[in-house]
């Protein structure tokens, strides 16, 4: 230690936010270079190096590993369609033009690269199924990287992709490799989820996330305690809690002055917010070859239940036939002052009903001139609710859709919450935590595929898109997820099988010339042993030792000092606390066995 | 090989250029992505990762491994000074802009990021040496990306930094690091030099490029058969072949009409070239905070030698105080359309005179109203020479310098060559080699430091900055340099150490149930043995697999065929030619003892 570089520090920066980015600033793992940019000094390099071993360990059949560029021309992302959705819709891609002006992408995820490299390597059902996977940094323009390593604007990921002839094939590699996934959690001895995740930009069908549980996670799961369920919030599906009856029994016109919210009404109206159906106008803006568009959504759902971002996305994307095709750039609650012009002219703000007519869109030329209208399932489900007359100051009470109004096409689009009932058995109820996704999987299909016309020869003699899947794990955010929880407040608490070292030898007394010699002899012998083992022989007190090997997270301890003199050292274990006397000719073997039967 | 990606094709594309290119593409190593970008298959990552094991290996001692991001602020870029020479100069960085509108660099070096890591670090004479490395990506936005991995626009280096307290421990380093380069090429088995070389943009002292040979190599190694010498063309210094006595013996103005090349006036004035001084015109674009300036700059010569381009633009950016600072953007050899106006006012292009005066610059607005003058010493050391008259059509002979005109500042500019005389004994020749740069090691002092401000306290009690090394070696350019000089015209021929597999298995005949059995057997006991090893199992004709086994250049080949029935299999070394036959029982042990002593 006191040749190499290990600082430490008392303090993290300021800016610090967690746990675990304190305590990988203090151990020396880490320094800020600058927003969402981090140096890896060399005990984060040896956790990371170690982290990448045990992933290819547990990948060990289920792929070869390749390595894409970084850069990515254009044309690769034109041709799968996500060109305008990564560098327009959340703009998180980086992109470079080279001194031919040339476009280039800074990776964010490498499905396009995958598919241009195997569509011409591919001829038939003979060569399937085949799938690759890199270890590697990737690059995202994040709005706000925070987090230390958990959000940053670059990290490394292992991502892998498969082909098959068959979704029945990508199914089964699929699940294989969300099996290795979970060994790999397992190993890594933290508390992780497998949850039913949305697909974002990246597309296709089934996708699986990997939460290791954290307080300081961005993303929350709900599960059920019958192990039945469990998926992210963004995907989540829910129960209704059951509805009293209606108290309203005929159509009615109410007078319902000033009472533009759901609670106002109720108050007016007299019954629930579960008796309503409200309706939220969205403004979508779509990216077309010809420019984009402004596309009006309207949205009812259910009083009581509130829209669930994610969902309402896809939802608009997946019919962007309905206004001529193009990519969903934003979508966003319609602010008053865009729609003032027409409130003005008529727009029931607070009052508007699922049958709002196209008509008060007539005026607006850079709207598209219909409103996309999606009617969530717990709202449809309703009988004699009330809602919005579509005039200020005026409601409707005992509307039953097909007969006083028609129902809009109907969706998920609600946000289920901590405290709903299950979907598979109402008697569990939807319990909340925090999570970090730390891994990935996907069943894209033929999305990809069909785009950029990677077509294989099946068995029957037909051409087919190849069946697609992506699988990927944030290396460096998997780092900082462990970190997170397997930390104290007096530093990191490694796993054994990812520590930068296994033991630290700690020497007491510096001037102490036994003491000296015994580590110098021990740490060759543990070096021989193939024990990564750290010296610690820095000119310091030994309560700053103690302190650092904490902080370090090192899994053993073993301290020569005044003990010596009997032919003894302790060993302390990091994650247990648990200090033991050994003599000195008994460390190797004690910790050889240690280590292979590791604690995690 | 039935169930991976193991693509060979029986051509190249039409633009791969190298013997390298064309067996890396025809062996499916990798795939060209785009201009200068190629995908690894997995051959080539095999290859990468056992190159960069034995880089480590070597390495072990002389630095931790650590990871610096990709992105770089500017800001850093700008501290150093570099900013502009590596934006505009050559304008080889790709420079990216973040969604907050600020600018960051794709790392083409990490010198910037290394001071600024550590200069927080190091306190006092005690934290030192420090030294780092990392294996990473670097991004190039190369003019013209050719010769399949020689010039990319993105390739894997590792970069070291070393930091310390004195020039002597950077040079004890420095030799140190040049030791562990040259240990790793004679592991290869490649034959290479390591020269004198020109530091460029990196700026510092002395530095030492470590060249394998090959004639597609971009560079020229000018070498003397002593072994004493050996340096990069763009550095290299020679002596001057003897002058014949001048046949001028006093001065005298020469009527010589047309005669504006050295050649032409050499006849009329009945002399040689090496009797002339010739006087070339180049015009120097300086970037500087308040625009740029063009720089007229004048080189003396003698007429029989020429201008190396890299000492002449070192020797200009260094006088760069002449007009007041400045980065040097461009050195171009003055056009005459550039020129024509002046021309047109007197200026005698062709009969140039090292003492043309400053006043043919006084119409140009926008010209440093001085020449920087400079003379190389070969053209110094002339007595009785003839040069241009300053007036078209007119030469002076018998000149001499301090007598008849002054002599600009001497330097050495002058293009060394073969046939050359060697500077330490002119009875040495320099002869001429093709090399391919895969390694470089600088000391740089304290160019950066001192410009970043990075200092320690010294053992003295003053505060200096730190003494700076840095240390490349160009991974994937060495894959492919070992690729270029390591095969022939059936394909590479991979030292063992680097090979993707050590040996291939293969089954003549799929349909024979024995082969294919004694082959399952023989592949299980040589992994059992810790040997990488390949099975041919495609249903291939036997001669198309050995084509293949020679492509890829697996070591040895073990062919399971007829002489099965007599218990015996051919085992064939790819780079001898030799053929052995071995009983079954043999071959594991044969292979591990041929594998721990290898060829290379």
């Amino acid at each position: 230690m006191s040749q190499g570089l290990f600082p430490t520090w008392r303090e993290a920066p300021a800016d610090a936010e967690t746990r675990g980015t304190v305590m990988l600033l203090r151990a020396g793992y880490v320094r800020k270079l600058g927003s969402g940019l981090y140096a890896n000094l060399p005990l984060m390099q040896r956790t990371l190096q170690k982290l990448e071993a045990l992933i290819r360990q547990e990948l060990e059949g289920l792929g070869q590993e390749v390595s894409f560029p970084v850069l990515q021309p254009e044309q690769l992302w034109q041709e799968s369609g996500r060109w305008a959705a990564y560098t327009q819709a959340e703009s998180i891609m980086f992109t470079v033009r080279d001194r031919g002006g040339r476009q280039l992408a800074l990776g964010p995820t490498h499905e396009e690269v995958a598919v241009v490299t195997v569509r011409d390597l591919i001829r038939s059902y003979r060569d399937l199924p085949l799938s690759v996977y890199q270890i590697g940094r990737k690059f995202r323009d994040e709005l706000r990287p925070r987090f230390g390593l958990l959000r940053t604007r670059e990290f490394t990921m292992k991502d892998g992709y498969s082909f098959h002839a068959s979704p029945e094939d990508l199914h089964a590699h699929f699940e294989a490799t969300a099996d290795a996934y979970g060994r790999l959690l397992r190993r890594l001895g933290v508390e992780w989820r497998s949850v039913e995740a949305d697909s974002g930009h990246i597309g296709g069908a089934e996708s699986r996330e990997f939460m290791v549980l954290s307080a300081v996670g961005e993303d929350e799961v709900l599960w059920t305690a019958d192990g039945r369920y469990a998926a992210n919030a963004e995907r989540a599906v829910a129960g209704s809690v059951d509805v009293t009856p209606s108290p309203f029994v005929q159509r009615q016109r109410q007078h319902t002055p000033g009472a533009g919210t759901v609670a106002a009404a109720c108050t007016l109206l007299g019954c629930k917010s579960a008796h309503m159906v409200k309706n939220l106008l969205y403004d979508a803006v779509v990216a077309r070859s010809d420019g984009s568009l402004r596309v009006p959504v309207l949205v009812s759902l259910r009083g009581d239940h509130s829209v669930n971002p994610t969902k309402l996305w896809n939802a608009v994307q997946t019919r962007s036939r309905t206004w001529g095709g193009g990519t969903l750039i934003s979508l966003d609650t319609a602010h008053s002052e865009s729609w003032a012009q027409d409130q003005a002219a008529g727009l029931p703000l607070g009052y508007v009903g699922p049958d709002l007519p196209d008509t008060v869109l007539a005026r607006r030329a850079d709207v598209f001139p219909a409103f996309l209208r999606l009617c969530d399932g717990g709202a449809a489900a309703l009988r004699n609710f009330a809602t919005g007359a579509n005039e200020p100051d005026w409601h409707l009470s005992g509307v039953n859709w097909g007969v006083d109004l028609a129902c809009p096409e109907v969706t998920d689009l609600r946000q289920a919450q901590a405290g709903d009932p299950a979907v598979h058995d109402p008697a569990q109820m939807l319990q909340s935590a925090r999570g970090i996704e730390v891994g990935h999987v996907f069943q894209l299909g033929t999305r990809y595929t069909t785009a950029m016309n990677a077509t294989f020869a099946a068995a029957d003699g037909t051409t087919q898109p190849l069946q697609m899947g992506c699988f990927g794990i944030g290396v460096t955010r998997l780092a900082q997820a462990i970190a997170e929880q397997l930390s104290d407040a007096r530093g990191l608490v490694w796993p054994t099988c990812i520590a930068p070292y296994e033991v630290v030898l700690t020497i007491v007394d510096m001037s102490h010339a036994g003491q000296l010699a015994a580590a110098t002899t021990l740490y060759g012998q543990l070096r021989a042993a193939g024990i990564d083992v750290l010296l610690d022989d820095r000119p310091v007190r030994a309560g700053a030792k103690f302190a650092d090997a904490d902080l370090l997270g090192v899994p053993y301890r073993v301290t020569l000092g005044r003990r010596l003199e009997g032919g003894e050292v302790e060993v302390h274990c990091r994650r247990s606390g648990e200090v033991r006397r050994l003599t000195l000719d008994n460390v190797v073997a004690d910790l050889r066995v240690r280590l292979e039967t590791p604690l995690a």
